[in-house]
């Protein structure tokens, strides 16, 4: 297979291909929309994982787990939830295979089947709100702050690898609070948490808004969301906060006795983010060399390339210095490794390297010993530069806090550039046509008018934000009066 | 909910799941056979995971991740390993549920059937061998040392907690290599790994054994396990490590280039341990007052309960002294945690501490504190002592340490006086019935006479220790020539 990835101008959508598959962060699989993800490609994802992880046990929260299956009626207790995801479930039906007695080798067990169909989780509010029912009597059992790592299924009809897969790796938070104000508290910070992590973490500056009636959850009453600018104009969902109300307690009977000893149904929250932000992270920042991935998340944040010679001396040299270097950067909790594969050049591993978007690489060769120093390259601007032996643990600390930073203003930058604000119905579908991003305009707040414009520019309102200006103005579409700017923008 | 526990005195098996439930671990779920795993069950299970995957990644191992579903004609692949997984398997046959038209509610479509069934996997050596196809072409590509962290489904009928879930998470271990020899070392390697764990954290000792035919994972040449004994005298199988041969290359065509040119099956082997070791882990330490947790695995190490009298200054001071205490403690690593609720007394928490199996309590009150001491409690021995002040982290360290080998010596003692010897058939089903533990026994290698005395006895051969001693003898049912003992028990 060529290393050599399709451009972004040539064909942004296969160049995602491309880069997903050559930079060995995932494959496709024997089954329909159902993806491999590679260990180069896992050791991101547990980067990811583990920071939010520490995340969510500083703001109090603890993981549990739930089973894989729900039954069927369990599904439809809230009406609105299985609505959404009714068109989208795998089904178990049968527990056993047995041999075909007519010799038409393994069948399923048609003596198996069972009472109930189970589903396999899209989502586990139903399982887990049936089961906060045996957890909460009174309010001295709330809040329960739970999350849990799960895998879910989500029968997509069309899917493209960690974006949309029928099955994909997530966290779901399931919350449970006394009072409808510490469920909104709640909603609202893990929303800032996903912020935090994508914009500190991810290096991707994203939108805090608040979803309009037609993008919400499947029951809830308020979804908020975080959402990310990719590099060719299109937005992308990367979190969402559910504020649930009292829906799930209700549907599952969930009450408890509160302060005053009266009866009160439980408030509820969830919260959940997955492998998509795999799919954000590497459009959001990567070129046609390859990933670029910000340094705090990966797996490699350093690779050193030795440079031989033919001598065997310098060689020996060359690789304890490397050696060396790699144990006084994990000192400082910096991952690095040291290539010294000779079955390969170095040209080679340079692009290698660079297709697997390694931060930081040295270079040592024999003159850069003699000379006490190494060739640095950083990969997100592919400047090069000689450093100094001595220090150079502290400078590349430097770099790779640099490097950091620098890629979100780039992905900032890049965003502010992007969001255009108009007033016009011209204006509205040539900027979405001719430019993208995020278009800032007006909307009479009617679902109907939102499905208009969905239907005629296929762009959707990413989000109310928050803390949004209020502002008198008329909806681009019908003109009816409006009362701020929403963000529109097509999407993933 | 009363605390109380049965005795395992009077029902084992009534104490264990009494632990299970009031130990906060698990609940049963509204699935049948499958579990809810609690924040406290599941803190223990993430220690237990996090230990175990340092230990894959220091022998090199990369985590991945592989479908949930295998497609059933896959599953089909190798003989053996269908007919050993058909009769538990979870069938997906449906991918969409809808409205009935008939007012029915909520119903499969019948519309969306799938073309081929899918099995939620119960294990994943047909999929990911049908992935490694596509990874290896030389002996370049190889070794390929890959585990996956996952959850998995085998639909048993008669489930316990923890010990046999219709779900249940588990680590696989799936690696392919060049030479036999090499995938033998492989498998040896991993299930050292386990005994290891399973000794140095659970403080568990385990048999080192070979299974003989008859408990062979489905599709392997041959299985090695750790074996463990509980406090009713009954084996539990604790891990497996399997040497699959060219099984599954050959099922899936998987072929490679040798050094030498020549085309060749791949070697393959896997390994796994699951959630089943929390319920090993409780059935080998714990008591009639609750859990017993090992001090390198539990959640929360140490507790200080706080002993308030009426003095508000005091209660200050006892305040101040243990979040020093807690904080000095963690410095060193270790878990603290000071529970300064005062809406229970300083008894109920004891209990509940006791109960959840925290190794080591601290008591502190106004007089201990005048006296620079503070009351130490060790949850194994259940052993009061003062200690001082002065190097109390230090001393608490030690504990720690102390506890550890502790627990582990006294398994491994009551393993030993439970390990008998006989060469008779009456001796034989005298000791299974009255003394319980591993019997150690002559048998004469054939399948037909294992299950013979699993018929009359339900022992089963647990394993063929490794290292095992030579010695002539004859088999205790059929009185032909053996060669070597093996061990019978009954087992989980």
């Amino acid at each position: 297979m060529s290393n050599t990835l399709t451009s972004r101008e040539q064909d942004y959508s296969q160049w995602y291909n491309d880069l997903i598959l050559k930079g060995n962060l995932a494959d496709y699989s024997a089954v329909r929309g159902c993806m491999v993800i590679k260990p180069y490609g896992f050791a991101l994802w547990e980067n990811m994982r583990d920071q939010l992880d520490r995340m969510f046990k500083e703001t109090g929260h603890q993981n549990a787990y739930f089973p894989l299956f729900i039954p069927k009626s369990f599904l439809s207790k809230e009406a609105a939830h299985v609505e959404g995801f009714a068109k989208e479930c795998a089904v178990v039906t049968h527990y056993r295979l047995k041999n075909d007695p007519n010799g038409g080798g393994v069948i399923v067990d048609p003596d198996a089947k069972l009472e109930e169909e189970l589903i396999v989780r899209p989502t586990s509010e139903t399982i887990i709100w049936s089961t906060y029912k045996n957890w909460v009597q009174s309010y001295r059992d709330l809040p329960i702050l739970v999350n849990q790592w799960a895998n879910v299924v989500r029968w997509e009809m069309r899917t493209r690898l960690f974006l949309r897969t029928a099955e994909f790796l997530w966290q779901e938070g399931h919350t449970a609070h006394a009072t409808r104000e510490e469920a909104i508290e709640e909603t609202e910070r893990m929303l800032e948490v996903y912020a935090t992590f994508a914009e500190e973490y991810m290096a991707v500056p994203v939108i805090r808004g608040v979803k309009s009636a037609n993008e919400r959850f499947a029951g809830a009453e308020d979804t908020y969301c975080i959402e990310a600018l990719m590099q060719d104009g299109k937005a992308l969902q990367a979190g969402t906060s559910h504020f649930l109300g009292q829906n799930f307690a209700k549907a599952f009977d969930v009450q408890f006795t509160d302060r005053d000893n009266k009866m009160d149904y439980v408030w509820a929250t969830s919260w959940g983010v997955s492998t998509r932000l795999i799919g954000a992270l590497v459009m959001a920042h990567s070129d046609d060399q390859g990933l670029i991935l910000p340094p705090k998340l990966a797996p490699t944040q350093v690779v050193i390339v030795p440079i031989y010679n033919k001598d065997i001396d310098a060689r020996q040299k060359i690789d304890d210095k490397a050696k060396e270097l790699v144990k006084e950067l994990g000192k400082k909790g910096i991952r690095a490794k040291f290539d010294n594969d000779d079955t390969t050049r170095p040209g080679w591993k340079f692009a290698e390297y660079e297709l697997r978007g390694v931060p930081v690489r040295l270079a040592i060769g024999a003159r850069d010993l003699e000379n006490n120093q190494v060739e640095v390259a950083r990969r997100d601007t592919k400047e090069k530069s000689s450093y100094a032996l001595v220090g150079l643990t502290e400078q590349i600390a430097d770099l790779l806090e640099n490097i950091q930073k620098s890629m979100y203003q780039k992905a900032l930058t890049f965003r502010e550039d992007k969001t255009t604000k108009v007033d016009t119905w011209e204006e509205f579908v040539d900027i979405l046509d001719n430019k993208g991003g995020f278009v800032s305009a007006h909307w009479d707040g009617t679902s109907e008018t939102e499905e208009k414009i969905k239907e005629k520019t296929k762009a959707t309102i990413r989000c109310i934000p928050l803390n949004n200006t209020m502002e008198e103005g008329k909806c681009i579409l019908t003109g009816n009066p409006s009362t701020q700017r929403v963000l529109f923008a097509r999407a993933y």
